[in-house]
């Protein structure tokens, strides 16, 4: 058998076979990395980067290395490591978080619009727990480093750290962009009438004024 | 040409085929009516009911011809048909609601974690409203009787009787079953420790124990 | 705790994190409302326009509100809200239509090659039937205002009026762009020779000719 | 490095993974060959047979080997090897059927409300065609022996033998489970009234009289 | 009953529907055919050529008329109709190739990262199979003239000659861009270090560098 | 306004809306944990246990808490928290594993049939890699604590252990049931001829049989 190397060989059908559509794009969907800096985004997902500019670094993301920015009132540090900040997972339907959760504090509560997220525990123990939406039934257990919990897509869901040492996670979505809607912002962190909000919730105005300062929202 | 009927010709011909997998099952799969006595449920819906028990009648419901019972504290009626109340949609990805409300009346925040809705209002007035997760952005408008307002899947949103008649609405869902998270009754109308929803909320604990009352929930 | 808005701090984290990939698109992927006079159309649907563009007003479609242009052969009036007409259904699975069908009137049969339909009678009652593929059984029922009727996907189906007053229906479909292919436009209003029409269904040649004229066609 | 089997050893690690959930059924996600005497249907497919039942003969079929039965009218032999004729195709989104057209003979005006096909012509000529939806434009070309056409999902297509000798093409569909809408047999092979076929068609009645006695129908 | 055209009539009301959102765009979505050369790839698949620019022969493709270019090493004749090569099957979910393997050739080892495949013999028979991931287990049988095999998404499966004469096969996929990952290609026609595949694989040294060499990979 | 509480309301709406379709069953599609012991898996995963059987404890696991059974000749210890293991994430499109790779340690090659992983390093460092199928190129990056790497979905990838200490890392994929194809066990660890693995690799029969002997294979 010759020793001749074959991949010549097949590049060259591959290239006659493609003059039928003329075209010089290479065939990138083994992967599509976000093309982002473009911003064609379609409800699949973002336009793929050409794949002759894709490297090794794409995969790779150290988002999650450190804690991300404390936000105080939460005692919580939040990074993501979603579509946006992770342009390689565009279209693999996956993605990522980190929280890192001070003694005494809180992931309060939240959805993902558009994803499922299994939480695994890195070090400390907090308490993690959703709502249903059938039958509002609460599900709400602690869990230790090592252990795992999975919230359903969309369901309102929380997690606290109840313990005296930081409790830090890792989150993966069953999306390359789950979204992230937490409750207090939606409510108070805006220019949402008071009087709507008091609609919508049953609250005392006064306890919705209050929020709002907290949160910085307005009207 | 011969006028011989042709359609035994074909049935026997599948017949024979379906000899092959020695089977005596009709296949269903133009619709897979949910077969819920049995409540085989999947992650992709129900199992089907065989097709020789199917029948016009199963495509039609009524569910949705006259306003659902009155919740006192919204001043709204809602009645649903999701595949639970109308078992013909299973599968199909579409159902449907229909919400009338008194003045002063409101549809309080909810989500539906599993599908898109998309309003039809059929007579009255209302305020439709959402708040997206990127940026807590809110949109709300008023729609009157004819206008359309759409919700995007798993976002916060709500409607709410402004005017001086009953505001009626049809609201159709992009899935067979969208789930529906009131916020009141996931915060208030279960057992959820109350100093487990003040920390995930800010709420004041007296507010808390005032809706919870309200509400019906305990803890 | 600090009264120091939250919110400003929470987007310093996402431009920080944003920093990685270099990029100023907002993220837009609550919705996706179509950009169409751009006009780049994917698999998935359109691209979305940039999110600071949108306003309520996307999400609002009066496009419904009444009757559309009569056809006159059927005697009824047609409005569509599928995503060319209501943009911010894009992505979200899910479209409308009005039909008004005069007494006499028919909405002929057709069929949606990209959804499902779930049908509900506003206003005087109609007849609703589909065909299945399996078996050609014709499943049909009288519907009158506020009964519904789902079609399943890709299946021949129609909509009579056979009562003495206007029939008025609001149909929702599970997908933003369903289709529509009308029989007699198909077969009738284009220039699909006429021996290909009779190969096709057997139809007597004056007949095809003679329906060919009333609708439009030629060839 | 020691030669010792490693599979076992994996095994192991498996069976102890496993007895968490407690559960002694093969994990057969591979693939999911319908159990079709079981009949237990759902929207995406068939029940899986247990993996211990399943043989390499399963992965084969020789439904399309030879011609089917000869459908006279059309002058047309047609073979399917959908899920229930190939049960290993369930859940894979692929199957197949054959036609062999005699000369003059016609697949006629028919439509897959489940899938798009692609067509390769394995001897003979013929015309293939298809009517869009959006402008019923028709796409028709003659197709000879090495040639392909693909028809998208759920439109009107045909393909008519013109030539002098048998046309025999092979099918493959995007779905294990496409649907098979003959227009013929959805209008004149049923009891559907012949007044609402009139309605439906703005056919004369005669003519649809006609074809319900050609095709088997009554009503 | 008038004889006037309707589809004027229709297109008007289509007309000024559309005007809601100001746009010339003809939709396109009953296919779309890929716009190869703007070369916008997405997750689900490139942009849609302009719908007014596409005709019948776009739907029409030779590729697999003839055998492909032979590669020597395996004795096969490989051609391949991907949406890179047949830009209609773009969104429709399914592709296809063509292979002529000659007596004593093979198609070694390979997956499809992306797509379930049906092959159907159309002369000369070969070996298939295929090789489960959950146990291992392998699959495989000889096809001859007329039969099929199917393969289950992204398991590693092959085909080989053992007759006497060139065996033809054509392939269907349930994707338009299935992908093709060669196991020998993938080890040894690139320039992953030699201590990298010794590593990965526990194969000698010098039995890589044998392949490399063979295959015209480096490092 | 009234104490009353609510939910019982609108629980009792409810029921009278179920009535129609007569069944008793728990709407459980928050979630769908799998009922595996009843093994009915289908195309989208198993059949769900009725809802009021699921506790919290369900949506926890500890599967990944402690090192999996070292498998010698990888030095490599590997625990999966897939739809077998870990029931409640069936449907939710997500699940994950854990590798702890001893100094000099492997994950040798390997795909994912049905799904894409995120990697996250937990603890030291590893080489992480993938080889595209388009064009056979290699992307690889060496990984510390912390940081993340992207393997698209059935692509061959790898991890190496190439420093002094043990390198831990928590796997997530896109898919509750993505499988896991080995490739040394695909090839030696089985009954797959001796000479159908060289004519499926090009490797020479005696390095075959050393690694049948080595993986435990025969034939």
């Amino acid at each position: 058998m010759s020793s001749t190397p074959l991949l010549p060989v097949l590049l060259s059908t591959m290239i006659l076979l493609s003059a039928v559509s003329t075209t010089t794009t290479a065939l990138t969907q083994d992967f599509c990395v976000a093309n982002l800096p473009l911003g064609a985004d379609t409800p699949s997902g973002y336009q793929c980067r050409p794949a002759a500019t894709v490297t090794a670094a794409d995969f790779y993301s150290g988002a999650l290395a450190r804690p991300g920015i404390l936000i105080r009132p939460f005692n919580t540090s939040l990074a993501s490591a979603f579509v946006r900040q992770y342009p390689a997972v565009n279209g693999l339907g996956i993605s990522a978080s980190r929280v890192d959760i001070l003694p005494g504090g809180v992931v309060p509560l939240h959805t993902h619009p558009a994803g499922s997220e299994l939480l695994y525990v890195l070090d400390g123990a907090l308490v993690a727990g959703f709502i249903s939406s059938s039958d509002n039934k609460v599900y709400y257990k602690e869990v230790s480093k090592g252990g795992m919990f999975v919230f359903p897509q969309g369901l309102l869901h929380f997690q606290y750290n109840t313990g005296d040492t930081t409790a830090v996670a890792f989150a993966a979505y069953s999306s390359s962009n789950p979204g992230l809607q937490i409750l207090d912002y939606a409510l108070f962190a805006n220019n949402l009438p008071t009087s709507y909000v008091v609609k919508g919730t049953f609250l005392a105005e006064a306890e919705v004024r209050r929020l709002k300062s907290k949160f910085g929202g307005s009207g």
